[in-house]
């Protein structure tokens, strides 16, 4: 068995594809699942899942495939989805709400506790339930909530400021939503999405 | 040299970043980059960066570094930058408003030119000087328009039907942001951008 640690990237985004089918099976009340199955819900082909899931010890029964519930809590040890995942998320404007409002956030466990934003109209206005609260707090109370995962939502022009802040309040994970590179301390890690290369990468394909 | 048409898709997503580095020099007026450089501005390790030049037959001078505006354009015709990809956009939600006026698309060359959405309460209304139009006009409009490009921002469970509209309306290329599979005729192509699965990523490297 393969040391959970050191899963290539590309493997776990396709573990967390894995992980929301057999939430959507189990929803069904489908007890079990083979990789062909798998292959026709979300286009990963079945010998890829097969795969991925042999790094983990992970077989299928010949005839009867994969355990849904056992295999979906078997993936969620592995992406640490077994626990709650509270978020700070820093950026009120169309990305941001669009964010605190997306209903697939709470199937990979992440709980958006605390929403900040600097433009003075939006303070005290709520998304989701959850109160838009001024930037200038962001340190204060990501600390007095104990919050240790940011997410980056501003304009690029802002991600520092916004993360250096995350960070003073105790962030040690962030998730940069921005198209600026930012700079953290060596104790923290940051992921960027950045979804706008998508277009670049997809340009390559276009023929015409 | 390698042949441009098998890239692999990490490659071209940095080869995205390069060229917005690129561009950002451009407008600060600086001529020559060389890989350390480079690597200061977006993080992409130096010897990656000339890694991956290397595969296209580009070299920078010792001393002097990459020529700005060369590399740039070499990097625009591997990505296919180098022309204007009008798409649609197929729902006018949170998400969909985000990335109508993301001013990073028109780095990549790429121009909203039709944006559709079912509330009859949104059709008519302008969204970066763009009119929310009727979905049921898609497969009309984007024939009209000559579109080939949908981008899908619709709720999981209309992503197929908005696909389906936008390919008998001539669509080749779908870039999909909802969280379903979107199942695509074999002259189609689909590239599923699920942001919500780099929350599970991160989670993974979450120790607390």
């Amino acid at each position: 068995m393969a040391d959970d640690s050191r899963v290539p990237i590309p493997t776990l985004t396709r573990l967390a594809t894995y992980y929301k089918i057999l939430g959507e099976a189990q929803v069904r009340g489908v007890h079990n699942l083979n990789s062909a199955q798998i292959e026709a819900e979300c286009g990963i082909s079945a010998a890829q899942f097969r795969k991925d899931l042999s790094h983990f010890g992970e077989m299928g029964k010949p005839g009867v495939g994969y355990e849904v519930a056992k295999l979906r809590a078997r993936i969620a040890t592995i992406l640490h989805l077994d626990r709650t995942q509270r978020f700070a998320l820093i950026g009120a404007g169309r990305l941001g709400q669009a964010l605190a409002a997306y209903p697939g956030l709470n199937d990979y466990s992440f709980e958006l506790t605390a929403l900040f934003d600097t433009d003075k109209k939006k303070i005290g206005r709520r998304v989701n339930g959850i109160e838009i609260e001024d930037a200038d707090g962001i340190p204060n109370r990501m600390r007095e909530l104990n919050l240790k995962i940011a997410v980056l939502t501003v304009p690029g022009s802002e991600a520092q400021k916004a993360s250096d802040a995350a960070i003073k309040g105790g962030a040690r994970w962030i998730l940069n939503f921005t198209p600026a590179h930012v700079r953290v301390p060596e104790n923290c890690m940051v992921r960027d999405i950045v979804f706008t290369q998508e277009f670049a990468v997809l340009a390559h394909y276009i023929e015409e």
